[in-house]
């Protein structure tokens, strides 16, 4: 923002008045800055409970965006939403070992109602896999009962102890969980990649953030599972990885415990092969950390309930009534041509007031209609990813407000991406690896896929940033020459991993 | 369904092979007939946990269509989405005592994770009042403000002890809740009465229920609100009323004891007015029971999604591909034309068999395309609302199935309406009053309006039914001429009341 334009004088008098503006800089002090940009941006608001928050219009606004998308495209693939209740008994909860003890530390239990203790208290879920099982039994009985396909959007309740973090890490969290049944492991194979692939597409066409594909460790896939695919995001301030989003193949795990079976086409007794799947209102604070400046907020096109903000800058001796009308005219042909656009018109805020505002709530693309844009019939369009202006003139507005969020949309993308392969180091010995995660790099590196050795490099690097492991093995993998050694281990490696500090 | 259409020949013993059909009638066992037609009809799946139920695919649909309608038009009204938790701390919910004290004996409370126990419990939202207002406090600064308009979609928890009812009375539920607050009691009550309107046309228009708007008492109003309006609706076969839905004015209670003040426009400190309304998926349970029938649930077609179930029906020597290829057809053409059709291929059912299965799902028109209608270039259209059969040419079909849907759902309207209407029982005197009471009727009776009384006619009427309470005050009143008497107290009446037992 520039001091010289007329238009902005007294930008940063303004400031200083409202306390508009972050008091914390992104690359300086990530966490008070991200701490506060949720607040200031109206993503979030904090709440009494620790680890709860308030999901804000503007926020709920881009899980609404998020939600529709995801809810169209496995509409198509005939998978069909249901709801299963908030409350598990013990008994089923802890059918499944290695499940529960994946999740038991962070059940949260009801005991009473009213005045009343409960003889046998209930968990609140942490996933739904042992809630609904045990009816995948009861409706599935022969080959023609499948595929069973079935989604919910609900809330989830995990009593974390460890930083909780608004959207990254909370005690109760929005998402949608998929859990299918099949008759065969291809079927299962191949619905875990098509729901990874609209994982994908989530971060990086809707939110803009470039995500990794790949494989979760034995360590680190999900429990009970039998193997964990994931899209990971990298935030470069921190260093640290975070996973996006999960696609499981459960195998038959929980089929033989739940007894899930179905007879065959052969007339046999079979058991199911299944998945779960599912993505979270985590989405929406990688989307704020990987794309967030110290002006504020800024928001992809595709997912922002307001695309366009346009502020009239009218002047003492202006046509202040021609200024409005132009706005409000701006604002129809954008509304008709479905873009989302608003006007701010409050008459107790200055332009300036009102374009840190906007840019805090990280509004992509801010139009300015003043007595010259009027009179030379255009208007100033002012982008927030890049600060670049630019002169539109009122005719086809609509048809290039469009391009250039297409433009943003993109350069949004491309940054991130930018910026995230700039951290990706291969290392090929433990001091190379060493060093790297001390430059918060992203690390790949040649492993044995071993879990003990996992489990080594996890003691070996406990530190202030917590332990290193694995965060995927990518499906994109760079040749591994015959020979090729451990990083850690030293025995003959298997594939290239990501390795790294994470959420 | 006659047993003289070739087409149907085997129906009965099919019914008897298959388990296909209810063991209930309706008129006959109304309670056993609504638990049995809500899974057979593949709505709801009883839980392990007393009061709460799984929402299959085939109910869950249709709150998504309720959500679709009523999420789009609170949107035009610039009402917004948020998100807020789950959970209260105790001294937040216990700030309202009214409140509080209606909702207390059926909170379920959260006092440990893990297996640590909490040293103070948390509450699970009954409601969100006292979760959000804290907040609304913070936000709500000056006029400019408001009004703050906010909903939500969530779950809900009641742990209630009386009679668990799938849809109608459940320890869980899926609802709205919307909360606003204006500068003026007159806005206030504007909005109050608008979205009134929109429960009203959800049930008339969407579920097609006729429902009476109305004023519900001082003793049945909303726990610490100033009026409660509502839409009731009326179940001809218990004689029970239903609340349908509830809008309630709060007046300042809530802002005061909250603190929501805001600055006038003349610089003064002021009280912001409140509301907040809600509709459940009881809504689903109310339609089932004032449509369904012996043969299993009945759908309206706007609520439906699947409106059109298309059947091939074979013969030995007939032309199969044809008849399949025909089907496919009809299929293609109605969901080209936004008509929601699937069909039956399935190869290891008769006919007969899928038309009982159909049926019992609450299809709203079935086509059967058979040898006979293949050579006519027609199909059969059979209404699942009253079972006529008429033969649909081809060409122009889609346009005719709509015509026909339409009818459907208006004929459901109107039965339900001249069913409800019927047992409406205008009432002077307590003998006549007790008297419709007895004959399930429901009861339109002159009353004084005084709590005291309501009391009263409570503590008179106990019994197995319950004891009879108000439903509401309706808005269209009847003539009250000067000195009619309160049916109950003798004393002057005020207005016209329904009186009756409820859910």
């Amino acid at each position: 923002m520039s001091g010289k334009d007329p238009k902005k004088g007294k930008m940063k008098e303004v400031k200083k008045e409202t306390g508009l503006g972050l008091s914390y800089k992104k690359d300086e002090n990530f966490g008070e800055w991200y701490s506060e940009v949720v607040v200031s941006g109206e993503m979030i608001e904090y709440y009494d409970i620790s680890g709860c928050y308030i999901l804000r219009p503007w926020s709920m606004s881009i899980w609404e965006m998020l939600h529709g998308f995801f809810d169209a495209e496995i509409k198509k693939m005939k998978i069909k939403n249901s709801y299963f209740p908030l409350f598990v008994s013990p008994a089923v909860l802890q059918k499944e070992k290695d499940h529960i003890e994946g999740f038991a530390p962070e059940v949260a239990w009801v005991t009473k109602s009213g005045d009343s203790d409960w003889e046998v208290p209930i968990a609140i879920r942490p996933t739904s896999e042992t809630v609904m099982y045990p009816y995948f039994s009861k409706w599935i009985r022969g080959h023609r009962d499948l595929p069973l396909r079935l989604n919910q959007w609900c809330n989830i309740v995990r009593w974390e102890f460890s930083n909780p973090t608004p959207f990254i890490r909370s005690r109760e969290f929005l998402w949608q969980e998929g859990h299918t049944a099949f008759a065969t492991k291809e079927e299962s194979d191949a619905e875990v990649l098509e729901i990874l692939e609209l994982y994908r597409r989530i971060y990086e066409e809707l939110l803009a953030v470039p995500v990794s594909k790949g494989k979760k460790s034995e360590l680190e896939k999900f429990a009970g599972g039998l193997y964990t695919t994931t899209v990971e995001a990298f935030i470069p301030n921190t260093g640290r990885g975070i996973q996006g989003a999960t696609s499981h193949c459960l195998g038959q795990n929980f089929a033989r415990i739940f007894e899930i079976n179905f007879e065959n086409e052969k007339g046999e007794k079979a058991m199911v092969w299944q998945n779960s799947w599912g993505f979270t209102t985590r989405t929406i604070g990688v989307m704020i950390m990987v794309h967030g400046d110290d002006k504020g907020l800024v928001l992809p096109p595709k997912v922002a309930s307001t695309q366009v903000v346009v502020i009239p800058v009218p002047y003492k001796d202006a046509n202040t009534q021609g200024i409005y009308d132009a706005c409000a005219a701006t604002i129809r042909e954008m509304n008709e041509s479905g873009i989302r656009a608003e006007a701010d018109f409050r008459d107790n805020y200055s332009p300036g007031w009102k374009y840190s505002h906007w840019e805090m709530k990280g509004v992509p693309l801010r139009i300015e209609i003043g007595p010259k844009d009027l009179a030379n019939n255009q208007v100033r369009a002012v982008r927030r990813d890049n600060g670049a202006k630019t002169d539109i003139p009122m005719a086809n507005l609509a048809e290039q407000v469009k391009d250039v969020l297409a433009t943003i949309q993109q350069n949004l993308f491309d940054v991130a991406k930018q910026k995230r392969d700039a951290c990706v180091q291969i290392v090929r010995t433990w001091d190379e690896f060493t060093v790297a995660l001390g430059q918060k790099k992203l690390v790949l590196a040649p492993w044995c896929d071993e879990e003990d050795v996992e489990k080594d490099v996890k003691a070996r690097t406990k530190g202030e940033m917590g332990a290193a492991k694995t965060l995927c093995s990518p499906f994109d993998q760079p040749e591994l020459p015959e020979g090729t050694l451990c990083f850690a281990s030293g025995k003959p490696a298997k594939k290239w991993t990501y390795w790294g500090h994470s959420y």
